[in-house]
């Protein structure tokens, strides 16, 4: 009444601005709610996003957040914002999957705690999207928005899909690996995985502690800073040491000066295809000096097998049960993960862990000088197939180094495809990385004008 | 000139009172450390603390001291005061021998982040003393001051016994299972182990660097609360992540109410000899109600096994090169240890060091209630023997736990052997677990009065 009304889809809302919106009185949760819910029921046959999802409790946790606005108390950052939930972290009242029938009906007790700090923060929990089995490779049923016959990347892949179809501006997924930037990369969204130490992992399927990490799919820089509210320690993750943030102010600053880029081919380039290495090279064209290319130590060829001695020896020891129960309910490539691991010796498992501190340090003398990291977030384009959830390898060596790192949607396949541009940023420095990211995003597109 | 000089022996100050007086200009620096430096000519064929000793340079540091305060420059708190460096902790200039003839002639390049501190604090760093084979359990040459044909300890043997034989009012040495508070029992000295996480072992010989802590000797609980100036993140110890500093004001005051006590027998109370059990009990009479005996839960039963698996596939991965090297020259004991180590699976490791959460989190539960767990702190007096090093069982839970403990001299054996009683304290809690042991021994000693 006397606001100015705009016609705008809610779904091509940032959070941001939805909950701005909400909170204007331009828009109220529940019709944003149930403008997610409608196009997930439209999209979601093509996309399959979803494990679990309770309409009537979206609806209500929507409703109250609208009640909460017209008492007129405070409003948090997220009042009123739908977000998906990976299917491998608690919701309370809602099954957990962990992506294998051996945990099919299992309903979750208590909220994990970035769950509890998302509803702090005023989401609405709209319900919990697919993830590969335990998180490891064997794909689940989600399709790529952008071309159904290809994947959507994994192992956050309801997660990454569900916010590229525009069902959710928000979505949370986990990555040991390279399960938030690779599928966020391949679906054309913006990933952000934290530094390790920063957002605790109560509540979610513990794979690997020393390298799980939680992340965010969203649509924008600064939507991703809203993970924020999900960082600092919990009493009882132990790894939680570190709290980056706040992130948003320093995010959506100018930088001081311009940033010194470094662009890491790695030891991984030639695993990227021609087309995508090309894309690489007229991004690097167009930010001529500013982007300085530098080459790792060769060590840091072995980084992504000390990752995976790591994975392996972890998950055996957390996961090993679900083989031991039900082996012919597991896939085979999961199996062999638990068998390596077992037979993995104690000695070559501290050997993979000591090693993180010499490659972090190694990285240190390169966050003197530079802001960021540039390089590919995947080898190319998301493999046509299903059976596959694409090549964490771009991924490896900065997860296991537990560096931030983002994912932004800015190049393009041959085929059409989004292939993403990844920043590592040094840990801790969170806030600095994603100014840089915004810097990088904003430059180029200004490069791209006429 | 004009200065009361008064008649104390300088060999029985407390490090606090001999700090006091020299920055008062009652007693030099160079007065203080020659004395110590005769008390060790005359004691040290009998006692063997020391592998190293540079009386020149210690001389020089003195006189440095004494310019300082000639010159009006502000005094740190250890301004002039002599203190004994374990041999696995590097001292710039100084071998460092760890306890093994393989280390033999390697000279020290840079002082251990300890050694820093203690030379920012203003000590005298007097020399290097005698540890067991790579501080494990094979003895070095030292002799018990109270009884030489009894061990004093392991593996920090010489630290504590040259505290105990008036040689220096400090030492540093270091604990991965029993190493600071069973020497300090045996050689009746205070011996204090600060929480796990709070003193960088930089520079210092890596054991099991999840359980390698650093601790001190001491003639008093003031003088114990010193090791305050070791406290804090170096930037190069990944585990640092506590300060439980300030500790000396803290110990120093008085508890607002009296401290609740808890006497555990912990499971391994029977490995404790009948007399010391007797002396325990008259303890526990004196204290009637203010010490409270609780019953620990029986999975605490396996924690000595866990701390030694830990034990074993960390030092097989830090220190198997040295068998390799020279199988004949280590001992038997070390060998087994290293290749028990090295048989051990990936998953058994990380299911040891899981379950260290879980203790810790049980113990949680009894420092809600209590100030401090009060137990003993060896099964009883030094073993005559020079063979062994004694037991480190009623130290293991603990130092796996990785609590703060004290050992104070407070118990008399059968052969007039001290026997400490060690106090516990909540993780991070070393202030309060200190002000507790003053309460303590305060209270005893007027118990005993007539």
């Amino acid at each position: 009444m006397g606001k100015r009304i705009e016609a705008v889809d809610p779904l091509l809302l940032t959070a941001r601005d939805a909950a701005w919106r909400i909170a204007d009185g331009v828009m109220t949760s529940s019709d944003y709610v149930a403008s997610c819910l409608d196009r997930i029921a439209e999209e979601e046959e093509r996309v399959q996003a979803w494990e679990f999802i309770d309409r009537d409790k979206a609806m209500r946790q929507a409703e109250n957040c609208d009640r909460r606005r017209r008492l007129g108390l405070p409003l948090p950052p997220l009042h009123g914002v739908p977000v998906a939930i990976k299917d491998i972290i608690d919701v309370e009242g809602m099954p957990t999957g962990n992506g294998t029938a051996l945990d099919g009906g299992r309903n979750a007790q208590e909220d994990a705690t970035v769950v509890r700090r998302l509803r702090d923060a005023g989401a609405v929990i709209l319900g919990k999207t697919v993830t590969s089995e335990f998180a490891y490779y064997q794909p689940g049923k989600t399709h790529n928005p952008h071309d159904p016959s290809r994947t959507p990347g994994g192992s956050s892949s309801g997660s990454a899909a569900a916010v590229a179809s525009a069902m959710v501006p928000l979505a949370i997924g986990t990555q040991t690996n390279g399960s938030v930037i690779r599928p966020a990369s391949f679906c054309g969204v913006v990933g952000y995985k934290p530094s390790f130490g920063a957002i605790p992992r109560t509540g979610i399927l513990r794979l690997a502690p020393s390298l799980d990490q939680v992340g965010i799919f969203a649509r924008s820089i600064e939507d991703a800073a809203l993970v924020e509210c999900l960082m600092g320690p919990d009493d009882v993750d132990p790894d939680i040491t570190q709290n980056p943030g706040p992130l948003s102010a320093t995010a959506a600053s100018e930088s001081p000066v311009t940033p010194d880029l470094a662009f890491a081919r790695t030891p991984f380039w030639d695993r990227a295809d021609g087309e995508t290495q090309l894309a690489f090279g007229e991004l690097q064209e167009a930010l001529g000096s500013q982007l300085e290319a530098i080459e790792l130590p060769e060590i840091f060829a072995r980084g992504a097998g000390w990752l995976e001695a790591i994975m392996a020896a972890e998950m055996a020891r957390n996961l090993g049960h679900y083989v031991d129960r039900a082996p012919d309910q597991v896939s085979d490539r999961f199996r062999q993960l638990i068998e390596d691991g077992r037979a993995m010796k104690a000695v070559d498992y501290q050997g993979a862990r000591d090693m993180r501190q010499v490659l972090r340090d190694a990285l240190k003398l390169v966050f003197q000088r530079f802001d960021a990291i540039v390089t590919l977030s995947a080898p190319g384009e998301a493999p046509q197939s299903l059976d596959t959830t694409g090549d964490p390898i771009f991924c490896s060596l900065w997860t296991f180094c537990g560096l931030p790192a983002i994912s932004l949607p800015l190049l393009t396949g041959p085929n059409g495809m989004p292939v993403g541009v990844q920043l590592v940023g040094a840990a801790g420095q969170d806030a600095r990385l994603l100014r840089t990211a915004r810097w990088l995003a904003r430059t180029l597109s200004e490069e791209g004008e006429p």
